[in-house]
């Protein structure tokens, strides 16, 4: 038999009935005295489990009217209806949140023991900022949970993604002694011309590539560290000097996001990290955690700065691109501080 | 024993025992009467191996020298004479072009068949206008030569791409009859209401994701293209109809580049292809060939308008991405028809 159910405002209401085969069995809804809530989500389940059956003013809604009801209330409601449903179908006890969802762990439900998920719902379409993710992750942090975007893409698939504030760090120390000779800034590179300190700031620190036996290419990033470090000169073809504060300028005018990168690539060094080159990977690094094992790359890392807007569909390519290289995908967050945001690709 | 040139202006020229010992055995440089002419690149490389000195007004310039002055000469002189090196060190016989470099194929030299490559030298850092690739293109075209994409990342790495002209089709014929039900616009996708007509729309041409037994979503561009060919008819949820017109209108405020969108997705369906969503892989669409074979898609195709400006960066991650999963990375270039533009990895 089919319970009945009334819609009042943003919520079902059910007799007690509701508490005890609803909540009591299976825990949909949220016991309130003598009645049952459900939320939007959970009754248009309930309705298309053909479990309840809703009113609104005396009329009965069937799961078509109930939908199209339903999504005139809650902005996006379809989203919210497609990751319910997809969660409760494999057995996870699921309640409404403020973002979305809180999930109980496998083998959990209310009443025995936290969620384990904070599920926040979006659509592929919509672009996140920065500053609201961080919010989720403050949250989810300070309530012990694990926070997961679900996003669902105009066919209506879902993609479960995992943030996490990380604080990486390496075992790579660096001392590379001050150079002699004076390097030449080029185009939008810079050149050691003496063979032995070429081979020195390679082998000493993984600086640069060797363009040939006995000059080494800097990139602008690791130039205007060794700079700024006193490790070496740099000059321009015309023999002018360069100061960090010159230099810098110069890089600006050639990649206009060349401070936060140079700001995440000094924090990456200093953390005992090896930073390169991320282009193939259509990243600005690729990151090694020592550079005894110098082959296999740990990290994309992708320098924003904090007014950041993330396109998901750039987020969604960044991510597959370095699982499919079995590498971790981190944004680097330039404010006063660097930090750290690792998304990853789940499987609820 | 060296040979000795002299700079002049862009090139350098040495003697007639240059026509012998450097083109007649090595294939460098053009012979011009009695002496040879040697560009920037090659010069450089002749110093680098020892094989030429070259003096300029009487002084004689020695390697870092010589590259000084040439990147003062030519812009960007450093990434023409990576590649130049790196192709030379291959076993490749190359000649300048205009865009950088023609390459002989493996056994072939000047003199004895055609160059097989035009080469493209460019920086990770240097955005490329659509309408120049597009002349490289039609000028390959023309010379029969296959073009590629030479670009130089930050430490001097070269990944080469092959850009091709490419006219995709596939097998899929489509005849899904006319709805008799009508379809609801919800907040960024259409919903079929009716079982049978779900299950028609799903089995008979791919259409749209099944959100659970009965009701099938729709993309915009699917809800479009079955609304512009008369297949249904969507309402809004106040059961206002609307018109192609009138919808595609409300999906540019969903999505800025819609209609971009939906042009591609129409001509790929009327080439017999079946594009479905590509978010997950960051691009507008995955396509299959044929919906027989519904399990691997062929292509990943992203739809660019024809004043479209490519970042190397981003390129580069498509790219990389569509061949880690098999599939072939295309640009749709939408202006008054379609063009579609294949950009992949090789091996030189």
């Amino acid at each position: 038999m089919t319970l009945s159910g009334e819609l009042k405002g943003t919520v079902v209401i059910t007799g007690k009935q509701g508490i005890e085969e609803l909540h009591g069995t299976s825990f949909y809804g949220r016991p309130r005295g003598e009645t049952l809530e459900l939320s939007l989500a959970e009754s248009a389940y309930l309705i298309y489990m053909k479990k309840i059956t809703v009113k609104c003013e005396g009329e009965e809604l069937d799961f078509e009217r109930f939908f199209i009801r339903a999504s005139n209330i809650v902005k996006n409601f379809e989203l919210f209806y497609i990751v319910y449903k997809d969660l409760r179908g494999r057995g996870y006890y699921v309640q409404p949140s403020d973002i979305g969802f809180r999930v109980y762990p496998r083998g959990g439900r209310p009443g025995r023991g936290p969620a384990e998920f904070l599920v926040f719902v979006t659509s592929e379409r919509i672009p996140l900022m920065l500053s609201e993710l961080r919010e989720h992750l403050d949250n989810s942090d300070n309530k012990k949970k694990r926070l997961i975007l679900a996003i669902v893409d105009e066919e209506s698939d879902i993609t479960h993604y995992e943030a996490k504030k990380l604080n990486p760090s390496g075992t790579s120390v660096l001392k590379p002694g001050k150079l002699n000779s004076v390097v030449t800034l080029l185009e939008d590179r810079c050149m050691v011309w003496e063979p032995e300190e070429s081979n020195m700031l390679h082998k000493e620190g993984f600086f640069g590539k060797p363009m040939d036996e006995g000059h080494l290419q800097l990139s602008l990033v690791e130039s205007s560290y060794l700079l700024n470090r006193g490790i070496m000169e740099i000059e321009k073809r015309d023999h002018e000097k360069l100061d960090f504060t010159e230099f810098s300028e110069i890089a600006t005018r050639i990649e206009s996001d060349f401070m936060i990168k140079y700001k995440v690539y000094e924090k990456l060094r200093t953390s005992g990290l090896v930073p390169k080159t991320g282009f193939k990977f259509g990243t600005h690094f690729r990151v090694y955690k020592s550079f005894d094992s110098i082959s296999h790359s740990d990290y994309l890392v992708h320098a924003i700065s904090h007014d950041h807007v993330f396109s998901l569909q750039q987020v969604s390519r960044a991510v597959r691109l370095a699982n499919s290289v079995k590498k971790e995908m981190i944004y680097a967050v330039v404010s006063d501080s660097i930090d750290f945001i690792v998304i990853g690709r789940v499987r609820l």
